[in-house]
């Protein structure tokens, strides 16, 4: 094993402090800071497809599949996009100094609660370079300091993009420790990060389910624990069969690759001979397989049922509550709403969930009953975003209950103070 | 070792399921249970006087000291006193259902945020067995199931309040495991518990600060990391002296044994010889012991400095950064309100900090540079508090940022989820 050549405490320590000058800075400061990043990504263009050539070549070598080698390249494009993101977030309001609430007690205190950051925020991710610069904006524009571990595929790419990063700061009179990046690629660095609690506030992982089950099992600090999303679609016996044709189409298809896609359709018995034939047209013209129960397969297989060329095969039990991230979508008949809503319970990973109905207590109780970070009535569950939500920015999707739920925008990186105005008030009793 | 003698796992089971029955419980049916607590609570006076009766013996022979036998001690009036805590929960607005935001998106999808429980609280605490009956009646307000496990010394209270509980949640409609209480006093089931991570949504140790700590340290899941307060008050140079007197004594004797209690007192040296002997005066009268740094112990005991009887001695290192809850404060002379809040920043908990002053910018530096859960302005540290903050009940007092900060009442039991209401929304793009 090699030697570590990185003092995690010292980092720690310098992250701290920088998130205690960050805390009460400008928002002209830290929108400064941004946009000198945006600048900076177009003045080092170069600097940085270079460096990215280099982890392209390393990656090639490496055998990184297509898929990966697509996700860890950059080109002036994707960096322009990249600098235009960075410009959207100095437009998002900042969250920081925001008054949530505040009143004057009956004893004339003036009591009231005003968001201030978290402090440090910490993030693991994996081949997207583009994390590095995403996670650095969002935090310095939430006043959060930030050390960053990114996979060593994309080491020399995320170096050049961290050089912006804290060129920006620096020019912007932002603290130095602002964005720090752990570069060392020893792998035991991750198990270290992941128990500096009381220096990293908060943790954010970014890449595939392994990735984020490893850092949820294994941090001593709370974890966004996002990402990982086992979506229902429950078509009711009161469908419109249209619409739910086509939710469910988009629910699946727009994209398949992300954590809000349908995995699973459930359908009430009453409307499946109906429905399931022309599910299969649509999800078959764009080849998703269906895994289906028996009583759903029997409907896709019998004659006239489904369309040539539909792929229907029996669902297997590993089926249920499976994130497949490809086209491919598991099918079961139900005979009511509560048994949708057991079968959601017991196989959902409280990401979101939706009910396709003209009923409108059914549309109700599934809003009521179905625990989930977002519950749809009649709309495509891959709605949950941040964007989508109106936060502007995401830093990621939270299927925890506690902190933040749903999409993360730059509200949920802070905290609140308590504040107190008196005018020598002292307290009786 | 004894035999465990019970299944964890089943009780957590249980409470995950009665969590979800009382997620959506009518205010009105969580109401009607508290209200049979209450009545149950005077009907059953004879049965938990009895059982306290018992506990106060065995508590007696082993040696406790009288402080402890104080609080756990039951007697008709506290019955009385707690009966009535538990009416005006009744009284308090139901968390769950709230609907925190809602918009409609410009596609015409209704997006909103509505509040639901957290799901399963445990609790964990020492002598007082009021804790039974004040965390059960917040967590079925708030709609959350409860694990409950207090101390050994007041087994037998805890199980006649429990049962109090249990029968007044059957006759009210609420699931059997609504609150569940783990009765063998085996100590390493407090290990496993801390272990039930994906079962306890969340974990309030209630007790001293070896509880607190021992708690924070080992738990799985998340806990509110409060009850320790390191509280400063700094009394600036522009001070009303009279004023700074006034709410040194109220944050210093009003309680003394309370985390929100004055432990060490700033001065500014420019109002250390007028203000330092009129504390030390007013103090002196409650006989506090003064921690003096030299600059304040040569001002206290100078010729005339402090009154006869003021018990001032050289403050320790130790003293500094220390919860005395005690009738001692430390008491050191800085030069400026840099130096204090540098002070505070070093040695404070990030409970309760204030300043005294008539200076409009300091008052506004220190508001927003000071870090911590509660920062105040010309008042009394003794405030912070859910009761005085406008909370209605208090949950216990969190000085760390994840979630919720300060005094935390019902609404900090909650979680929310976001609720989408579509007319066949599909997302484009």
């Amino acid at each position: 094993m090699k030697t570590i050549t990185v003092d995690l405490a010292a980092i720690g320590a310098a992250a701290k402090a920088a998130a205690r000058r960050l805390s009460f800075l400008s928002t002209d400061a830290k929108n400064l800071a941004l946009l000198g990043i945006a600048d900076g990504l177009m003045a080092s263009t170069g600097a940085i497809l270079a460096a990215n050539a280099r982890d392209c070549e390393g990656a090639k070598a490496a055998g990184l599949s297509p898929a990966m080698l697509d996700r860890l390249l950059l080109d002036e494009q994707r960096l322009n996009g990249i600098a235009n993101d960075v410009r959207a977030i100095t437009a998002l309001p900042d969250p920081v100094g925001e008054t949530i609430e505040s009143r004057r007690l009956p004893n004339g205190m003036e009591v009231g609660r005003v968001r201030v950051p978290l402090g440090v925020i910490g993030s693991i991710y994996e081949s997207r370079p583009n994390v590095t610069i995403d996670i650095a904006a969002l935090c310095i524009k939430s006043g959060n300091a930030a050390i960053l571990r990114g996979g060593k595929e994309s080491l020399h790419s995320n170096l050049a993009l961290t050089a912006v990063v804290q060129r920006a700061c620096g020019d912007a009179g932002l603290p130095d420790a602002t964005v720090q990046y752990i570069s060392d690629p020893d792998r035991a660095l991750v198990g270290e990060l992941l128990q500096l609690r009381g220096t990293i506030d908060l943790l954010i992982p970014r890449g595939g389910a392994d990735l984020i089950r490893f850092v949820a099992d294994n941090a001593a600090m709370p974890v966004v624990t996002g990402g990982i999303g086992v979506c229902h679609t429950y078509v009711d016996a009161s469908a419109d069969l249209e619409m739910a044709c086509s939710v469910v189409y988009n629910a699946k298809v727009r994209r398949h690759t992300i954590c809000n896609a349908l995995d699973t359709l459930l359908v009430h018995r009453d409307v499946a001979p109906a429905l399931l034939p022309r599910v299969a047209a649509a999800l078959g013209g764009a080849r998703v397989e269906l895994r289906a129960d028996p009583a759903a397969l029997a409907i896709l297989t019998a004659p006239g049922g489904a369309p040539e060329g539909t792929v229907a095969v029996p669902a297997t039990p590993e089926d249920w509550g499976k994130e497949f991230l490809d086209l491919v979508a598991a099918v079961k008949v139900v005979d009511s709403l509560a048994e949708a809503m057991a079968h959601i319970d017991q196989y959902g990973s409280g990401h979101s969930e939706a009910i396709i109905t003209e009923d409108y207590s059914a549309a109700e109780r599934f809003l009521r009953e179905v625990d989930a970070a977002a519950v749809y009535v009649n709309a495509s569950t891959q709605f949950t975003d941040g964007g989508q939500f109106g936060l502007g920015a995401e830093v990621g999707i939270s299927t925890q209950k506690m902190h933040a739920r749903g999409p993360m925008g730059l509200r949920e990186l802070t905290s609140y103070k308590w504040v107190v105005r008196g005018a020598g008030h002292i307290r009786p009793g």
